[in-house]
């Protein structure tokens, strides 16, 4: 309560060296020669002989906290308090936890079934031969495509001539979408069929169905930029409707089992002859990114099943009286661990996982997500956080549409009942929670972003900081703090109600 | 998942005209006019006449969360989800503690012994009569004094007689010091003991000690100042070592029972002659600030009684049990209404209650506190989070002691030592636990600061933000996270040992 810095006494009079008394105070030693600004101003303006007597309240000041004061504080402090109290409430929780429930994390004890390990291995293998189907798919068209030029360059070139090139050109395509597409939603098709029916466990599941999809969306890309670099081939198109980048590979000669399996590999699902390069592989940095997306799977494995799983099971009693202040609580709990794992699994994947495929691959664009955590809009959020698909969807389904006169709403209509679909392919199928119990909270999920958009939207446009912060604030209730743990309730409570017999709840 | 700006394109072909055919794109029309930067480099680059060829890859980026990422992201994001999770965690726990045990507050149900309010309030209007009798021995000092200056004034003033006043002085100081220093301890004594012995409640007791120990520094700091003034009048001192604001009031004048009433209620514990004065009573800021004071009363107060209390009690089988580990986790979960109840006791007094007095007494000075919040070092803390007791450590204690001479480190530790002795008389009095089972909690818990200031001040001295930082947590850690929520389980679980029959476990 008392540490002064800088009371020093500059002169001494003669009653200093007259007595020694207790009345009267010895020159003062500078304590530490630095002296603070209410000192400076006593200093200067008189020395202090009287101790007792300094004028502590000199001059008429406000409180800092007070409206109107003349220099408000920063919080800088408040910050680190509020890292410190989520670090506590947390590290509390989990240490609550493991006296309730002990070690609940176990590496024999999960009983995969050998059926749905064989199947899934089955899976992996045989979804990329689809891709190569594609690849056989393109090199006829090509062949056909070359003998079109061919008999046009021998004829004279007259519009009789342009309108049966163009009119063969139509009448291939259509025969090539359909052998494209019988192809591409075999792949779906199938795929879907034995993780419904064959794979009990939801995890080995969803890595099929996610596999599947990636490989549907990359033949996708294949066929339609192939379709337009033939189309441009034919029609002899001015030389700058095709990029630059793509001149070194130009169409048919990327139509190769090299150029493909190029694609198969790359971080991207967007297809393009020519893909920006890096010149060398940085091998260190592979191996930190590699142990980066392991350390965070093992943390989010064992977060899940020390911490998520017994939440789950507690829960469900609460789901099932549809006690909403109950469901409420729950919902606020699972939060905490459900946003964890959303944002390690992020980085996992995103950042980690990604960038180490990217610099094996040489592959030069590492853009995968901009940053989705300053959003303001939940619109910038869906073209933010997840650049492939957004990429896919912008190039080959929005641009399209838009280029046909659908109008800009519509089109993004279009695209985010498409994303639903694909969300609850990818959720509800392993979940087996689509025939029996269609829940389709994956799909009603995605169809919720569009009032968020329209809600968010004139936020983002409005002036200041407050609408920014009330943009951003609305993005995480609504995506992280409610979305995720909500859907998690839901698929678990629609699981348990399936399996409930097989599962034991704690 | 797609929301794609400006891609319309600039010319027609020949083939757009001559064809409806689905493979031929129509003109596209912009969505909204406005273009984003990908979007604006790729119109300027090349029109786009075929969407799906767009080159989505055109460049080598890095991801933004990547080493050496050339425009790393701010994490503005992420300081709104820090404040959201800290809603959310703790109304989850309120919720929580709600199923639990129900309301918990009640009006009636207190039980206050009829003993401790009436020697509360008997307490409450005794012990502003040591501030008179203080008057009483001044006006006897200052009338000893004029005599002492008349006589000086009718005898020629040689070295001899000024040695003889200089005697005199102190001889009637020290008969002076000793009435001051009864009249104050008797207000300490006998205060104490009927708190100790008489008043079974805590909170009464607490309150009327905190009283009784306001009044004793007021009368400490009166005594000292007038020594200092009586002693400048006697020795005829150069006029600048009496400050100017008090020219309006010299001594003796200031000796009156006006002057003294006003020091009695003015916020402050530190006497002056004269105090800066603002010009009028704004009611409408007091109303503000009490209104606040209320609010912030019977919020700390419910939530005391709601959370705290039921806390506390569970906590105390774990005390008894001495597993470190359940205490650590009890510390932790009661770090949160602690601190709660902390920042805003804090603005209830100091902001609120001291600012709506000050208006009422017209006091100019309002820097009851600065930004402690910010502190980078222990030491900073305890200079500015209680600016009256902070005034008065340094003007009659610090500084007089290193005006005599005194390291200025061990007047520190003095200035600790008196401050721990004031801050268990505080708390260990009103919950009688000094005499029967000393825990002096309080008193230790002031000493532990020294250790702190000597880790925490080098911290504050380097250069770079990130000491500061470290500094500012190792103060909330200490102080807020641990210290606080400590002390209240130790000398709730003491209170607990000593009264355990008298109150029931929940």
């Amino acid at each position: 309560m008392a540490t002064v810095t800088g009371t020093s006494t500059a002169y001494s009079t003669d009653m200093d060296s007259a007595s020694g008394s207790n009345i009267i105070h010895r020159r003062a030693k500078s304590p530490n020669g630095t002296v603070n600004e209410a000192g400076k101003k006593s200093i200067n303006r008189r020395t202090q002989r009287y101790k007792h007597v300094f004028p502590v309240h000199a001059s008429s000041r406000t409180s800092c906290l007070s409206p109107g004061a003349e220099n408000p504080p920063n919080f800088f402090g408040f910050r680190n308090l509020m890292v410190l109290m989520l670090i506590v409430s947390n590290l509390r929780l989990i240490l609550e936890n493991f006296r309730k429930y002990g070690v609940l994390v176990c590496l024999t004890c999960s009983e995969y079934r050998r059926q749905d390990i064989s199947y899934g291995l089955i899976l992996w293998l045989s979804v990329p031969i689809h891709l190569f189907i594609a690849l056989l798919i393109e090199l006829v068209a090509a062949q056909n495509a070359l003998g079109v030029l061919k008999r046009k360059s021998n004829g004279n070139g007259g519009t009789k001539q342009a309108e049966q090139i163009r009119r063969r050109f139509r009448w291939t395509w259509y025969y090539i979408a359909w052998a494209h597409g019988i192809n591409a939603t075999l792949n779906l098709v199938v795929t879907s069929t034995i993780v419904y029916y064959r794979i009990h466990s939801p995890g080995i599941g969803m890595l099929c169905e996610l596999h599947a999809i990636i490989v549907w969306l990359k033949a996708c890309s294949y066929a339609f930029t192939n379709r337009d670099l033939r189309h441009a081939m034919l029609t002899t198109a001015p030389p700058d409707s095709i990029p630059e980048l793509y001149r070194d590979s130009t169409y048919p000669n990327n139509i190769t089992l090299q150029n493909l399996t190029y694609f198969w590999w790359a971080p991207t699902l967007v297809y393009q002859p020519v893909y920006p390069r890096t010149t060398h592989i940085r091998w260190l940095f592979v191996a930190k990114r590699v142990a980066e997306a392991l350390g965070l799977v093992i943390v989010i494995w064992f977060a899940s099943a020390q911490y998520a799983a017994p939440l789950l099971k507690n829960s469900l009693e609460k789901v099932f009286t549809l006690d909403i202040i109950s469901i409420f609580e729950r919902v606020m709990k699972l939060s905490t661990i459900s946003l964890f794992c959303w944002l390690a699994g992020f980085y996992a994947g995103f950042q980690s996982a990604l960038n180490a495929l990217a610099e094996v691959m040489r592959f030069g664009d590492r853009e995968f997500y901009s940053d989705w955590w300053n959003v303001t809009s939940i619109r910038t959020y869906w073209t933010s956080w997840n650049k492939p698909v957004y990429q896919f969807m912008k190039r080959h389904i929005y641009s399209p549409l838009v280029g046909r006169g659908v109008p800009p709403s519509v089109a993004q209509l279009l695209v985010f009942i498409f994303s639903g679909i694909l969300h609850e392919l990818l959720v509800g199928i392993p979940t087996h929670n689509i025939i029996d119990n269609p829940t389709g909270v994956a799909f009603f999920g995605m169809m919720g972003q569009i009032p968020l958009i329209l809600l968010t939207d004139p936020l983002q446009k409005m002036e200041g900081r407050a609408p920014k912060v009330a943009g951003n604030v609305i993005f995480w209730i609504s995506f992280c703090l409610i979305g995720q743990p909500l859907a998690a309730i839901l698929y678990f409570s629609a699981w348990q109600a399936k399996y409930g017999g097989q599962a034991k709840l704690l």
